[in-house]
This record gives C-alpha cells, structure tokens and sequence, in this order.
C-alpha cells in the first residue's frame, strides 16, 4: 500500500534510475528534495535538467558535446589541430582531459564495431575522419578506443583503412594499472603488459 | 580546468546537493543524466520535479503533504479520527505509515521546541489540535515526537498543555530495537527500556 502522493512516487521512480541507485536511495534523495531543497535549489535543479536537453549538442567537427557551435577544445587555438586522438565516447574524452596532458584535439566515434549487435563501421562517426586524413589536415592519429574485442576491431579497422596515407597512427599503451597489485590484475592486461614491456 | 559544459557543471552542482552525495558521485548522476538517459525519462524527470513544487502542498487538517484538499489519511472514513498520532515531521508519519499498524489519523507538528534554537511552542503547528482537543473530537493522542532533548520537551508541553481535558494521553515505547544487539545500544535506549521494562 502506497501513501506518497503521485509526484514524490514519480520522482523516486526517476532518482531510481540513476546509476547504483536503488529503490531506498531514490526514497531518501526524493525526500530530501521534497524537504530539504529550499525553493531556489529546486528551480536550479529543473533548470539544469531542461538546460541540459536543450543547450548541449554535439561538435560538429569532433563528436564531443558543446554549448557553442565548436567545442571548447576545437575552438581553443593554442590546441595541436594535427594530433587527432579517437576515443569511442565523450566519456572516454572527458577522462583523457582530466589528466591535462594531451595537448592535441579529439575524434568522437559514437560507439565501436560489434558484430553480435550488428553495429558496422558505417553506424560510427567516421567519415568526417577519414576526410581530414585524405585532406593532409592530420600528421597523427592515436587510437585510444577500449581494451575490448569491439575497441580493438574498430583500432584494426581505423588502421587499415588509413594505411595508404603517410599519417602516424599509434595507440595508447595498455597494461597493468599504476599503483596496482600485480594478483588482482586480469589475464588480457597481463599479456598486453607483456607486449609492451620495454627494456629497463 | 573544467572542460564540462555549463550545463552538466550545473546538474552536477544539483545534485550534489543530495544527501550523501559527493562530487564524483554527483559527476556520475549527470554523466549519466546526459547520455544514458532517454528523451523521456528526462522529460519525466523534469516534469516530476515541477510538480514537486507545483502540487505538493500541506494538509490543513494534518499537516501532512498531499496533491488533493485532504490529504489521503485524512479523507479514509475507515480511519479513526479520535485517535491521534502527534509527529515532528512529515517523514516520521511516513515510516509509521509503513508499518501499517496504525489506523487513526495524525498530527504533524512541523518541527519540535528547541530553546537554543529559538523555536519555541508558538512555532509549531499546534494551534488546530488543540482546538480538536477543546472540541472534544480526539480520544486519545499518542505522543510519538523524537526521543530527543526536543522531542521529549515537545512531549511534556503537550501534555502539560491539555492535562484538564479529559483525553488519553500516550508515548510511544522507547527500548531496544528489535533485532539490535544490546552491546550497540546507546545508554540512553538502555535507560528507556529500563524505564519501560515489563513484566514477564
């Protein structure tokens, strides 16, 4: 038996949706905005929901998500517009700025290459790619889609549908995370660790 | 150096908001907001939230929160409504609500006396029970307010308050939580189950 009214339920059933969060955390978040969010923080919140919808599109040049018509990093000119990294998702984008070491722009994919689910080249954002490389707008290429059977298909296919043209390609180095115990680490990582082992 | 949109910078500030929740927690929530959210869920999720504000008000007769005129307890004809429960806040009907013991009908006093904080009798939502009480339509009002500083003064003035007129007054049982471990109770849950010890 049920005693919310309608629109407390309708917020627990949309807080439930978010990540790890079950029904008892919706409950609470739910409450908690009912009660505890004071008029203001409760109109930012709907504002930030409808601003997101509304005002986030993605880059027209690189795939990644922006306010503008470019994204801040295509429309930033201190930027190596000749080092292009591929990255499957803005999420993947977004972790490889964090560390603030790459100085050079992105290539958002939109996804990989998986058969079982019938996803082929052509459903990923690649053409406008593969038209810089044939326009020389691009010295080198770094594939830094996922350590997985569809992110290793995609880099192998990248690499062999540029391998006519005069273009760097590397790929991000993989192998046994930094600050990690050799024991827990999986059977694919230790062998990428072994391929890439470098003299010492 | 922030690279998020102004956007998802804002939805993460909301819901960082929440309780317990973190900055990294709040960035997965929008994240997640942003591209494994639906069209509709977030058109859900925004709707709920205005009708939060919208359509949420406060029972005038119990102060609970309801979207019709009475609030669901207060327009059931099979509840008692000679026999009511005084609670602090809204979220404490709620849990009782949930042990569906519980059929009379309730009074939330929208808070509790706290001299250090300044808020004293006159601050609560008092006023209309007392006037039931004059009316002689309660039999019996149980004190269920926190077993706190606050909740016991509250507890006592309410009782002092009506002590001429000819109604049953109870409190809740304070003890030892059923299924807790008697080396976790706090010396004052032992007090109070000493206090409320019966025979056996």
């Amino acid at each position: 038996m049920n005693k919310y009214p309608k629109a407390l339920e309708n917020l627990i059933e949309c807080y439930s949706k978010l990540p790890s969060v079950g029904k008892k955390t919706a409950e609470r978040y739910a409450l908690y905005t009912l009660f505890s969010m004071d008029e203001s923080d409760m109109i930012d919140f709907t504002n930030a929901l409808i601003s997101l919808r509304k005002d986030i599109h993605i880059c027209p040049n690189c795939g990644n998500i922006t306010e503008s018509s470019l994204c801040t990093i295509c429309s930033d000119d201190t930027r190596n517009k000749r080092q292009v990294l591929v990255v499957e998702s803005v999420k993947d984008l977004l972790t490889i700025e964090k560390v603030n070491e790459f100085r050079g722009v992105y290539h958002v994919l939109n996804g990989a290459i998986n058969f079982s689910k019938g996803i082929g080249i052509d459903d990923l954002n690649i053409d406008s790619l593969i038209e810089k490389v044939k326009n020389n707008e691009i010295d080198e290429l770094i594939l830094a889609t996922n350590a997985t059977i569809e992110g290793e298909t995609t880099a192998r296919y990248i690499k062999e549908l540029l391998n006519s043209y005069d273009i760097k390609i590397t790929r991000l180095a993989h192998g046994l995370p930094v600050g990690g115990d050799l024991s827990y680490a999986d059977e694919m990582t230790v062998l990428k660790a072994f391929e890439g082992r470098r003299d010492y």
